[in-house]
C-alpha cells in the first residue's frame, strides 16, 4: 500500500498515515463513537464500516474501544489494513471523504473503559532517585527491584481523558517536625510522565502470558499523567503502598496508538543484570524508542526517553499474569514515571526539584518545586515512523484547579 | 408490618425475613437476574415487579445488582419495604408464591460488577500481629496507623463469587537463606476473613462523603476471602505494597445483605486514641456486631468478631473520598482481615500459625501452617436481628486447586 495519504497531513502532525490511532469522539448532539485520527481529521468509522465492512460496524458505534479491542489481534490487523488502504488509495476517496470530520469540531472522550489499572515502576533512574529521596537511610532500590517489575493497582475509576481538570486534592500529611498529621490541600502536587499499554484480548484464569505473546494482548499505547500528591503519599504509603496520593486523578491521551504503528520504534530491550528468571524472558522482547516531552504552561521542563526504561512492556504483562491473574479488555498497564539518567530527563517534579529542595526555573522566569494552581501540564511523545520521519502519540494535558474548600 | 413470613424459614437459616439479601441467580437455560433470598427460596423479583412495581422491573432483569444499586438509598428503602410487605402479608401469597424458586435449583453469580476494589487494614489486632511478623525490627504499627484507615487498591477483575475454585498461584519468592528469588507455586497460601461494603450511589469528582453519610452510599455487605500468597507478598511488597500476592483471586459471598438489615447489629464505634482528624469523625458513626466463623474442611479454625475492628466502615468511606476521588456503583471496600485479641480469633493463617512457625491442629488431627491443595475454606457470619435471634450473611467458600504447571 502507498505510504502517503490523499488526506492532507500537515507537517509535524503526530497523526500521519503510519499512525492511525483510535479514539472515541462525538459531534454536538450525537452519540460518542469510534474514530481514527489522520492529520487534522477524524475518520468516522461506523458509517464507513456499515457501507463496506459490516462485520465491524457494530463495534464502531460503541462509546468505547472495548468491544473492538476485545475482538483480538487478528481483527485489529484486518481493520488497520482496511483503514490504511482507504486512506492511501485515491480510488476510495469519494467513498471515504464524507466520513472525515474536522478534528476541531469533535469532542474527544475517554477512549476505553478502564478495567484494572496497574502502575509499574519500570525506570531504574526514577526508582533510584525516588528511593534516595524517600528512604535516605536505606539502599535506594529494594532487593526485589532487579528481579521483577514492581507494580501496584491504581484507581481505575478516576482515570480520565486529557483535558479533564485536576482539582488539587486534600488529605493528611505530616508537616516537617510534627508527629501528628494535619488535613488540608496538598502542597506537593506533582506530575508523572508515563506510557500506558492498553490490553485488548482477555485471558482466562490461570493463563500466563509469555513475554513473546505481548502483541496478541496489547492493543495499543497511550500517554499517562499519573498526578501525585507527594505529601499525602509520603504519610500514607507504609506499609501497603500509595493510595490517596495517587487516586484522585490519572489522565490519559485520547488517541490509542496501535502497537503495530510502533514497529519502527522497537529497539533491543535493555541489558538486564541479573538475568531475569525464565518467565520474564523471551526471544522477541523489545523496548520502545519514544521521546517524551513534559511541559508546564507550554515551557518544556523535561525530555525523558522511553528507551531508557529497564523493564519492557512485555515483561510487565508477563509478570502481571505470572500468578494466573486474568486480563480484561481495557486493563491499563502504565510504565511508571519515565526518567533518564541526566538532568532534563526527569519525568516528575519530585526528581527535578530534588524532593522540593531545588526549584526549577521555567522559561518565563517563574520557579517551581511542585505544581501551582492553574498550571497546565502537557506530555507529548514522538516515535520513529517507517521509512523515516516521526509519528506522535498526541498529548495528555490537564490544568490544576484550586482545592475544594 | 409483620415480622414473620408466610414463606417457611427453617430454624438456623441465615435468610430470615429481617435479612432479605439481594443476589443474582439463574435457572438452567435462563438469563441471570436479581433475586432475594428468603429461607430456602429465591424470590424472582423481575416478574413480580413487572406485575405490580413496574418502575423497577428493568433493573431486576439485569445480570448484576449495579443498575438497582445505582438508583440510590431512597429506591433501596422503597424496594425493601415492598418486598417485606409481600413476604409477610398473607394477602400477597397467591401473587408471590409462583415467583419463589427453590434455592437448590439456582446457580448464583457474582452479585455485582466490581468497579474498584479497595482493601483496608482496619483491625488493630491483625495489623499489629502482621507487623511483628513482617517487620520484626520495627514498631509493629507504622506511625500513620492510628490516624487513617490504611488501604490499597486490589484487582477488581479477579473478584469472583463464592464457590469459584482458587488455583494455587505461582510467583517469585525468596527462599530462606537465599539472596536471589525463585519461581514456583506458593508454599504459603493463606485465607483472609474480611467483610466487604458495596457502594451503590456514585459521587462526582471532588465530592467528599462524610462519616454520617455512609447509609446514603453503601448498599450492603458481603463476606470476603482475600486469598493471599504470603511468600509472594513478602518478596514483592516493598516499596509499593501487595500486588501478585493478592491479585490472583478474591472471593465474595453471593448475597449482599442490605445495610438496613443490620440496624440491630450496629454498636458504638470503638474508642479511638488519638481522636481522628475532623474529616474522619461523625455524630452517627457505628461499628457492626458481626460474628465470623472461619473453617477449613468444615472444621472451625477461628471465630473473629467484627465489633473488634478499630476503623469503622464510614471512616473507610470518608477517608477514601477525602481526596476527592469518585465512587462508582460497584466499588467494593473490604475491611482487611478481621482478627480479635485472643487465640481462636485470628482471621488468617499467618497469624494463627505465627508466620508458619506453629502449626494449627484441626479437629480431624491434621495440621496446617498454610493451606494445602484441596482444602475448602468457608467463612460465615451472623448478626443480631431485630427483636432477638440472629440473621446471617451466608457464606463465602472456595476450594484450593493445585498450581498450574
Amino acid at each position: 500500500m502507498a505510504t502517503t495519504s490523499w488526506v492532507p497531513v500537515p507537517a509535524g502532525s503526530p497523526f500521519t498515515v503510519h499512525n492511525l490511532p483510535y479514539g472515541v469522539f462525538s459531534l454536538p448532539d450525537e452519540d460518542p463513537r469510534v474514530g481514527v485520527a489522520i492529520g487534522n481529521h477524524v475518520l468516522d468509522l461506523a458509517p464507513l464500516a456499515a457501507s463496506e465492512y459490516a462485520d465491524f460496524a457494530g463495534v464502531f458505534t460503541a462509546p468505547t474501544l472495548n468491544p473492538f479491542m476485545a475482538l483480538g489481534a487478528r481483527a485489529w490487523h484486518a481493520v488497520r489494513h482496511w483503514v490504511t488502504e482507504r486512506l492511501t488509495d485515491e480510488a476510495f476517496r469519494s467513498l471515504v471523504e464524507p466520513e472525515l470530520v474536522p478534528a476541531d469540531q469533535v469532542r474527544l472522550h475517554l477512549p476505553f473503559e478502564v478495567a484494572d489499572y496497574v502502575d509499574f515502576y519500570a525506570s531504574e533512574h526514577h526508582a533510584t532517585r525516588l528511593g534516595r529521596l524517600l528512604r535516605p537511610n536505606e539502599p535506594p532500590l529494594t532487593p526485589n527491584w532487579h528481579h521483577l517489575p514492581i507494580g501496584y493497582h491504581g484507581r481505575a475509576g478516576t482515570v480520565a481523558v486529557s483535558g479533564t481538570p485536576v482539582t488539587r486534592p486534600c488529605g493528611q500529611h505530616l508537616a516537617p517536625g510534627e508527629t501528628s498529621p494535619s488535613f488540608g490541600p496538598s502542597t506537593r502536587l506533582d506530575l508523572e510522565a508515563e506510557v500506558g499499554f492498553v490490553v485488548g484480548t482477555p485471558t482466562v484464569a490461570g493463563q500466563r502470558v509469555s513475554v513473546d505473546e505481548v502483541r496478541e494482548y496489547v492493543f495499543g499505547v497511550v500517554l499517562v499523567n499519573d498526578w501525585s500528591a507527594r505529601d499525602l503519599q509520603a504519610w500514607e504509603a507504609r506499609p501497603l503502598g500509595p493510595f490517596l496520593g495517587k487516586s484522585f486523578r490519572t489522565s490519559v491521551s485520547p488517541w490509542v496508538v496501535p502497537l503495530a504503528a510502533l514497529d519502527a520504534a522497537t529497539v533491543a530491550p535493555p541489558a538486564q543484570d541479573p538475568a531475569p528468571l525464565p518467565h520474564l524472558r523471551g526471544t522477541n522482547d523489545f523496548g520502545l524508542d519514544l521521546d517524551l516531552e513534559v511541559s508546564i504552561n507550554d515551557q518544556v521542563v523535561a525530555r525523558p526517553r522511553y528507551a531508557d526504561m529497564y523493564w519492557t512492556p512485555a515483561q510487565m504483562l508477563a509478570h502481571l499474569t505470572s500468578n494466573g491473574a486474568t486480563l480484561r479488555t481495557g486493563d491499563l498497564l502504565a510504565s511508571g514515571t519515565v526518567s533518564g539518567p541526566g538532568e532534563g530527563e526527569y519525568g516528575c517534579l519530585m526528581e527535578a526539584s530534588a524532593g522540593g529542595t531545588r526549584p526549577l526555573t521555567l522559561a518565563d522566569g517563574s520557579t517551581r518545586t511542585f505544581l501551582r494552581d492553574d498550571d497546565v501540564v502537557t506530555i507529548r511523545a514522538t516515535a520513529p515512523a517507517p521509512g523515516g520521519g516521526r509519528l506522535g502519540l498526541g498529548e495528555v494535558t490537564g490544568q490544576v484547579r484550586p482545592a475544594t474548600p
